[in-house]
């Protein structure tokens, strides 16, 4: 069996200007493109191991340049984001870093934070904006800075969390609405998620360092 | 009984920039801050009627010179644009635009969306970003553009939504996940959903006309 694969997915949002989605792009990962994004990972002279959408942004000189690169698939009920992910499950994926899905369009974003808040894939999955990182676990420990913000999400109302290492303390919380376990703080360089429930899956997201 | 209000409540995110957003400040309405967001109403020129929020984000300037305008409401455990909007559910209000609420800071953005699509408010709601525009609704028609971008998203899985006007057309369509009725098109210049259920709100997101 080959070694699980760590992957890339370029969405076709704003470049990614913070050091940690740049840091993603220079660490030599699979890189799959969504469609158009394609053109945004040329611009920065990264060459795409995969293409995969409905192809409609993309024109026939990439077409011909990435021949053996592309998958179409037209689906017409989920975005491009939702096929990437849906090919990594297929194939023997580790974990996936996404940059690009943030900026420029509201719902877009929107769409895509849920697609991953409310899977369940087989593989780690973080995505990297230019404000922050989200990171999809179930309990796991964090690296931080003292005063960094964190926020989780969660759509299981049952799942009880607790947390160590934040300012606002969790104990056995539950999330009675999707909002309620916003802007927290990380006290030092770590702090840690438990959940009570194996399956559930909870969506940090840190903002980065110098937000605060 | 004097006439409901319309207000504007200005969240502490990034400057609005679009027309859209500037036409709602031009509009003459009642300004609520969320604390900070005053520095921001004030770059623009723009005295704020009332401020509220704990007021971790404004100096002893602003405090004294707004001293009759200021509410303070310490709870941490809901953000400033939840004690705003509480703050019009007890103060006859009829219609709230939300500006500056994206932007800057992710897991405020993704918050703030939460707080309006699991409430149920008792005024009519739009939250204004610099790429559109989301509106909490139940029935309603709208105006668009040919082509404008348009997608919904409910919490209710129950409710039976059915469109008019848009490409991919709905007919008692179920949410049965969060993103499955993002990135719709409007084919012409109105669109109208329907939701059987009265007491469902949707989340209708237009686009800015420009982005397409």
């Amino acid at each position: 069996m080959k070694n699980k694969r760590n992957i890339i997915i370029f969405a076709n949002g704003e470049l990614p200007t913070s050091n940690k989605a740049n840091k993603e792009l220079l660490s030599n990962k699979f890189i799959l493109c969504c469609d158009g994004a394609v053109f945004k990972a040329e611009s920065l002279s990264i060459e795409p191991d995969l293409i995969i959408g409905d192809l409609d942004s993309i024109n026939n000189n990439i077409k011909k340049k990435y021949k053996d690169k592309i998958i179409k698939i037209e689906d017409q009920d989920s975005n491009d984001l939702y096929k990437a992910l849906i090919w990594a499950e297929k194939n023997n994926v580790e974990s996936v870093s996404i940059i690009g899905a943030d900026g420029g369009s509201d719902d877009h974003y929107l769409g895509n934070l849920f697609i991953i808040l409310e899977n369940d894939f087989n593989f780690k999955i973080k995505l990297i904006t230019n404000n922050g990182q989200f990171n999809l676990t179930n309990s796991e420990e964090f690296s931080s800075v003292e005063n960094q913000r964190v926020s989780l999400f969660c759509l299981d109302k049952e799942a009880k969390i607790t947390s160590y290492g934040l300012k606002y303390k969790l104990k056995n919380y539950q999330f009675n609405n999707l909002y309620g376990a916003t802007l927290n703080i990380a006290k030092t360089k770590k702090f840690k998620i438990e959940c009570d429930s194996p399956k559930t899956k909870i969506l940090v997201y840190r903002s980065n360092e110098k937000t605060r």
